[in-house]
């Protein structure tokens, strides 16, 4: 069918259905409740299971990124970690958050119930859905930073608390409607609420953690070191496609309605920008290693594809397209020197994840201003220091803990051998027979 | 957008709305019959391509299971067992399943028609291909469990039959209105009737086509033996999250409507409860792993989730929250415990299909009762038993038949040098250059 | 839930509906027009994001294909080709396409505007978002064909003249109302305007690359070269399943409408005939592979797979099923037999697009007047030769514009250290520890 006959058959039927529907003295009232709740449901499954698959996009990436010898337990984090959040958002997460008052610092508890009717607007059931998907992403962006060295379960304590508590306290200050809402602070989809979130806690662990054993003795070289070689770069690709399909559902999940032709249209904008911007981190990304370094370096070129994303994330709506590729673009450049800077400061970040979700959360956070003219930098600021300071005291304090305690890393000999064989008993690639 | 904002704007424009609605004397029928057939139509295509999908993972998973000489067969296998799946579904299976006499045994053949209109409540090719991809599934199933020694094109014969014949009789029992259906058995989303019935039809073949050669020579060890190693358990990750996913499509889709406030709100508790099984499962797994053999076996929280989501989905409506975790952890438990059973019966099931598939089915099937209160641990006996007999002694005469036939296994040469020599000709991983 | 009871229930509801809605005087027009925007939106943003993911579709199945040398390059090709048509396609590609008047050859150059209203019948955005992500596959066709020694660079270069300037100008032809949509000429969901076009612009390339250093010396052996052996055939498997996948969106969205019965009803029957055509593609190269050549050559089953999908994509409503199942299988030997065509033209398309895409293009959009009575062989083929003539000769002037300044081959040293060392410096496998 060609779409020029299709763009006029469709204002034809409109009319038609208009002069009936005005018979009926319905022109104004074209969607009925129960049918936006339907819409409004379907929008927050629909783009639920597409947050939830970035779950495999990340244990896809991580797979990927860290080395061959410690495989299996990122796999084994990554499925663990989303089971967690999972079951300790609907113990306390979701409730904690949403039972915040009105500009409000915490929430009292209140236990999980379904109170849907055609009059909420939406199912609860795909409310919370749609909100443990965005907890359970925060958990997976630390576990990548961590990789190699940490032990799984008391990884697995920090991501109940971080799912559980952490996350669920930082939401209620926005989106359960708590004191940063109060003040103007603007994060559409959680450049600052969820990606920064996930890199401050990374970023606190990753310190009191210290880096892979002899990871920093040659310091400086740019070139992948041969020891420490993702092991592969075909899973690191499909992870970062699956979370750009994700994220279409991340920030067009974030209207929270369809109900609405102009909710539609919204949900429409934000799909092109998200594309953009992630369009635009990729292209400066590689541009930027090709220019500065000689070769076109396809990890960065995909971390940069994160970069943009979560930099269109705190405001995917507003922006023009050719603002949605610029924001992108800063983002991509952010992940480029962000990650020479980590390997500067000693940091041991194995994915880039404090890159592309701290740093370029930031810049997102912070130039909504531009584009959003109901915002202020003053406020945006306030809340980027706010959250990312909270986050990464409180983690800083329970890994401090954790390292007191339980204890935190691996022995060396278990490091050495590889956190495969010390603790998941699995080898992760047995290609030669 | 903050959520507050929403919440409390959601109200206010429902209401106008039903004022507006109820001066135009509808408060009662806001959802047209048309709507409400886009609305089913649009669930059955969305809920059928993530289902679709599943294809994908069941061959990520095997892929990732079996050795590195028998991949590209797997590969193979998997492409080649959906395409025969759907284009027998279409010839025989639909018509059989739906020709069925209310309370009857068996269809009678009706060739594929359309007669989709308004008053069908949705299309007849939407409701065919989900139930197309269910009928691939349960074929799936049985690929992964029979690997490394069948012939290959005995197999697709196989599968042919059982997406042709076997499944379409038993899905004509419940789902097309058969004598189970009259009896008050009860299986949503087909805790039996799909993964049972695979899994019935994977023990019968790999009881008569005997282990893999030298697998239990060393019996007993519960050490992953080298020679057997998986070749890929980012692929077997890979694997779980998009089946994972496909299972929201799986369960949700099963309500069969989304055009009712009510149906919307089924699908969200039921995509709520999915997850939550699924969560129990992985960490369940994990747990028992952990603390039972020193090592939390990856592989076992991996398919964990699999025994979790297979237990729930024979009703993952009526469960709370709470019971859904239950309900697939102990799916998660019994899959780590039928793989050791299967072990010390001398039972080689590559992929570990049965514990995941047929065990955590009948659990699933038989704790119908605990949350819905409609059903009878008698009724759901009956079931489980009537079709899991029915399925493993047809499939035993089957592969009874071909063994006496065509051959069902591959020649001891064949099988030393590796299916993919063998049978594909095509290497799997040719990683060095 | 019975699938009995339900088909009972439906019509029971369905009469109550309309018993109500005649009393109000609707019967006639149910679904309102602010009702079918929104549907038709959401049909274009779902179709959207599952033709959206067969970027990573073809960056799985090209990465398998390859040799383990070339695939981060692979990576970074498939990564920014996508950002590249994403980028153009809105500077350009768009307002090009529907620029043209009608009956035209040629377009004029607009700039990108959203004028989304209700009276448009779904929003701007979704509908660039659909078409954009229409124009990045036809890119993704050429990167897999001209891999392992094409500059990275160079190939960026023509993939954005492909995507800004000559897919756009095609496009417009037939889905602008331009000049062959005048004529008469029916191309669905584009296996001409897509398929082909991509096709035709790889073979140009292919034609002046000329074949990797060392492909033909052994000439005419069909069995695969161990120096050129795949490096993953899982990852083509999942590169298949993806694209399959992804292929419902891709022929379904382009119905363009979901707001009336009669359009869902539509979509429906595209997504059966569009499975059962993969499905018939799959087998037809399995069977003939088999028969012909002594083994089932698994990497025919998939590629037959893409061919019985190009070959249904011309006209996927109109076909029975049973001509689906045709048309799909005619179109997967076709690719059988067009890769050894191409071979014994000692012309290298390192993963066979060529006879999947251009071949099995040209066989379903003349096969479509078979099933299409409102078309005409004459026409079809008009539209078949004019475009891909159009697209053959405008892409060799390129790429031989290109071969001359810039030049576009790798020399040859780095073609021998790989593609990966010498332009992303980043190894793809680095399995062993």
């Amino acid at each position: 069918m060609t779409k020029l006959i299709k763009k006029m058959s469709v204002p034809l039927t409109s009319l038609i259905l208009l002069l009936n529907m005005s018979s009926a003295g319905m022109a104004e009232t074209t969607v009925s409740a129960e049918v936006g709740f339907i819409f409004n449901t379907l929008l927050f499954l629909i783009c639920g299971f597409l947050v939830m698959f970035m779950a495999a996009g990340f244990a896809m990436l991580e797979s990927g990124m860290v080395t061959s010898k410690s495989v299996s337990v990122i796999c084994a984090k990554n499925i663990g970690l989303f089971s967690i959040a999972g079951i300790m958002f609907w113990l306390f997460g979701y409730n904690l958050a949403y039972g915040i008052p009105e500009g409000g610092y915490i929430g009292k508890f209140i236990p999980w119930s379904d109170s849907s009717a055609v009059d909420t607007g939406y199912s609860d059931g795909s409310d919370w859905y749609f909100q443990m998907v965005f907890c359970a992403t925060t958990v997976s962006i630390v576990s990548g930073t961590l990789a190699e060295r940490i032990k799984l379960w008391p990884f697995f304590l920090f991501a109940a608390i971080l799912s559980g508590i952490i996350y669920p306290i930082v939401m209620g200050w926005q989106w359960g409607g708590g004191w940063l809402a109060s003040m103007g602070f603007s994060d559409f989809a959680g450049s600052t609420l969820v990606h920064s979130t996930g890199g401050s806690a990374a970023l606190a662990g990753a310190i009191l953690l210290g880096p892979r054993l002899g990871r920093f003795t040659k310091s400086g070289s740019p070139a992948p070191l041969k020891p420490f070689a993702a092991s592969s770069i075909p899973l690191v690709t499909l992870g970062v496609f699956v979370l750009w399909l994700g994220w279409f559902g991340f920030n067009g999940g974030s209207q929270l309605a369809m109900g609405t032709a102009d909710d539609a249209i919204a949900v429409s904008t934000i799909f092109m920008n998200t594309f953009l911007a992630g369009a635009g981190g990729v292209m400066a990304a590689g541009i930027v290693t090709r220019l500065g370094f000689g070769k076109t370096d396809v990890v960065q070129m995909l971390n940069g594809c994160i970069g943009g994303l979560v930099a269109i994330t705190a405001e995917p709506l507003m922006p023009s397209p050719l603002a949605a590729i610029l924001i992108g673009a800063v983002g991509g450049v952010i992940v480029v020197y962000g990650t020479k800077l980590l390997f500067s400061l000693k940091i041991d970040d194995v994915v880039g994840a404090i890159p592309a979700h701290l740093f370029a959360g930031i810049w997102g956070t912070l130039i909504v201003p531009a584009t959003n003219s109901g915002t202020s930098f003053g406020t945006q600021l306030i809340g980027v220091l706010s959250i990312n300071i909270f986050v990464f005291v409180i983690a800083y304090i329970i890994w401090s803990i954790m390292k007191a305690t339980v204890g935190i890393r691996l022995s060396k000999e278990g490091e050495t051998k590889g956190t495969d064989v010390t603790e998941t008993g699995v080898i992760a690639y047995a290609i030669r027979d």
